[in-house]
């Protein structure tokens, strides 16, 4: 195997080839270049050598045969939200960008699917989508491209309802290594046609194709949606509400939770009112009784947990603020602490270890120097730990990367993983080791070896080539 | 690669070293061969030529790396339930069954997963879990084991609500073909960190490596199921039906119809006085108001689609009478015809299709000599017309072959699959190439040789070696 392992730069004749293969343009401006070497991660930036902007499955294919021909390594790049690094051009070559390519092109609303081009942004899918009363479920914070989401197996708050993209992609168009173009899945409910192409796909964060088309299952608005707050004395009484309820058949369509950090924060950037104490929050989606029945039914157990200031969002406007709070904790973070950038930790245990995965995390961020805040999603034992660092100072990065690595080792010994929903990226390659084994790494190594033999697709992420 | 592609005997010496490493036995006896050389499918058998009955991950690592050394095909056997042949072991070689594997290893009600040994079987798991108030939901009409549902990507009626395997099995141990015990996934309930071996192994039928354990995700038993049962004049209202309640957002939790052959069949076997007329069976599961609720939006809307006798089916013993009726209806098709077998197909469409592609199906066996009946799961797009063939005539097999690879054809030409839940065996291997193009099966094979580079296990199936 003649893996990339160093950075490769594009000779002026490679540049000039691939200008003539791509309609939208190959940039080195340095304003590009700098566009394409980082995420929203606290990852330093690494510039590629070139970005090509692509507009159709056929450019990718004629772009990656070249690129694989001449040993480019190419590092697939939509929206730039990733968390993990996972954009970033590790040893340069060609930052492949997908955001031309952002044609919804085929809703279907008597199918609950739609077919969409890569680059489609997950907020005007669902803004496209809401005239035909569906919405698609997926809601990671940040406004990413649905290739994005699918390449990082991407969730979001809603999944403990309507699953993450691994259960709500069904079909996509991917271009391996080698140019060659593959559909995986059909646009159906359920398939059972050999191996699972499409779930190997996702997630796999453009290291085994470029996704270039993606058909999503989408669901029908439901008749009622309302919300609720509820606060508790400590996060972990939350935390045996939040089982109880799930046990009970309850389902609820979001439950999520946020330190007083975070409430602070939020409270801050959104001009709220929050009572700043350990939160949850819920919604429901079903009928009118239906949803104020689980809302009643919810309310009587926290309170048994002691939950209180039960708080009801039964109007639109109201359950839309709670929910955009919750969305912009990230951002409401930085805003809290201005030029400084937020490491985000991606931990997800069984549900039943959840408060003492979160107190573990407090434990060892308590005893840094670094301020920190936790949020999560609670019904899925998926938890943030948000660590506000200094961009100037790299020594931060370093210091706070061995934290996380602390803390993502103790996870791993609860039986819990290192990554919910931001993907491997380039750090937590031991953390994968340690969590599944050299056997299972090495399983992922020869599907990785069988796709992309000369190992051009994003290099460096998941494992080390 | 040196595949197997001829019939393989073991030689005594061969026999006799497995029997060293085999605690539960090795058998050639003719009634255990027997036993092993079929399924519920209609193929005819083929005979292992011998049998290991495995008691650990151990035992099967240790076969697996004898089998690879000496070149000996392997075919993974549970109950025998499969609809494929994909338990037939198309090369002779070693049965390789795994039913004294039957461990429910952890029950973890806080964590809603439970861990099981591959050779356990759904309804002694369902007995056991509904000690804590909870259930596992994938129910095919079968009493199978958790490795052979996993192996085959098998669904059932509750799949629309809770889904298939794919979205239900969490982890799993298995063993490749060299021996090499390999950990997949984690318990917990989202998961992000590298290549998803678990749902790439999920649907493989156990040609890319022995699945041994397997955790699973559980529900609360909700406080209220309930069914309904409503007749149309004809299949396609019905579907309209059942397409609208799924747009607007009713999180049905069954959505199945039987054909009038069906219900005709069910009615001989189960004793029950049911209408003969296209049938619509729904199933609600939440708390009792949302539950009267949605069963009152469902029966407004199947009245506009000229629906008719909606009888509610609220009390635990009717509920349970009217699913075991439906689960019947494969065995109540073999009873109405003695002496016969019946071959199922299981083609799947986008659900604006589903009238369309019963209109087909019926076409096409209304135009044969074959008895046929029709049923299926509405709101998955997914159904099956049971064919009546008679196990004394092989050239009926040939027939019904051809009639159901034609009625594949159409449906993949109408964006459909061949196998939403049966997986692909070794008569669909041509659908397959259709369905996914020679570029998708290509990337399947590719991973079969990394993985399996001398072609041991389950060899035949999926594709052609």
């Amino acid at each position: 195997m003649t893996s990339v392992s160093n950075r490769v730069d594009l000779t002026p004749k490679q540049l000039e080839h691939l200008k003539s293969l791509v309609s939208g343009g190959v940039s080195s401006s340095k304003s590009v270049l700098e566009q394409h070497g980082m995420d929203e991660s606290a990852h330093l930036p690494i510039l590629p050598s070139a970005v090509a902007m692509v507009s159709s499955t056929e450019e990718v294919s004629k772009v990656l045969a070249y690129c694989n021909q001449e040993r480019i390594p190419v590092t697939p790049f939509g929206a730039g939200t990733s968390l993990e690094g996972n954009a970033i051009p590790l040893f340069g070559g060609l930052s492949l960008d997908l955001t031309n390519m952002n044609k919804i092109l085929d809703v279907r609303p008597d199918d609950l699917t739609v077919r969409v081009q890569a680059g489609v942004r997950r907020m005007a899918l669902n803004e496209r989508l809401s005239r035909e009363g569906l919405f698609f479920s997926v809601d990671p914070g940040a406004d990413a491209t649905i290739g994005g989401m699918a390449s990082t197996g991407a969730a979001g708050t809603t999944s403990v309802r309507y699953g993450t993209m691994r259960e709500n992609v069904l079909a996509l168009t991917a271009v391996l290594a080698d140019g060659t173009i593959i559909e995986a899945g059909r646009e159906t409910r359920k398939l059972s046609a050999g191996y699972d192409i499409t779930r190997l796909l996702v997630g796999s964060e453009g290291t085994l194709a470029v996704i270039t088309e993606i058909a999503l299952k989408l669901n029908g608005i439901p008749e009622k949606m309302a919300a609720a707050i509820v606060n508790f004395p400590t996060l972990s009484d939350g935390f045996q509400a939040a089982t109880a309820i799930v046990r009970m058949g309850i389902s609820i369509a979001r439950c999520e939770f946020l330190d007083e950090v975070c409430i602070q924060n939020v409270n801050a950037l959104d001009g709220l009112n929050l009572k700043v104490a350990p939160t949850l929050l819920f919604e429901f989606h079903g009928t009118p009784q239906g949803v104020e029945e689980e809302a009643k039914a919810v309310a009587e157990i926290a309170a048994e947990f002691h939950g209180s200031d039960f708080e009801w969002a039964a109007d639109e406007g109201a359950r839309r603020k709670l929910w955009q709070a919750r969305h912009n904790a990230h951002w409401a973070a930085m805003a809290a602490n201005p030029g400084m950038r937020t490491v985000s930790t991606d931990t997800a245990v069984p549900l039943s270890r959840l408060a003492e995965a979160v107190r573990v995390a407090s434990e060892i961020f308590n005893a840094s120097r670094f301020k920190f805040s936790i949020l999560g999603h609670v019904a899925d034992g998926n938890f943030h730990v948000s660590i506000v660092t200094d961009p100037e100072k790299p020594e931060d990065l370093v210091e706070v990367r061995k934290l996380t690595h602390q803390l993502t080792g103790r996870i791993i010994d609860m039986g819990g993983t290192c990554t919910g929903e931001h993907g491997i990226g380039s750090v937590k390659i031991e953390d994968l080791v340690k969590e599944v084994g050299e056997n299972g790494v090495n399983v992922m190594r020869s599907i990785k070896r069988a796709l992309d033999p000369n190992g051009i697709l994003n290099p460096g992420k998941i494992f080390s080539n």
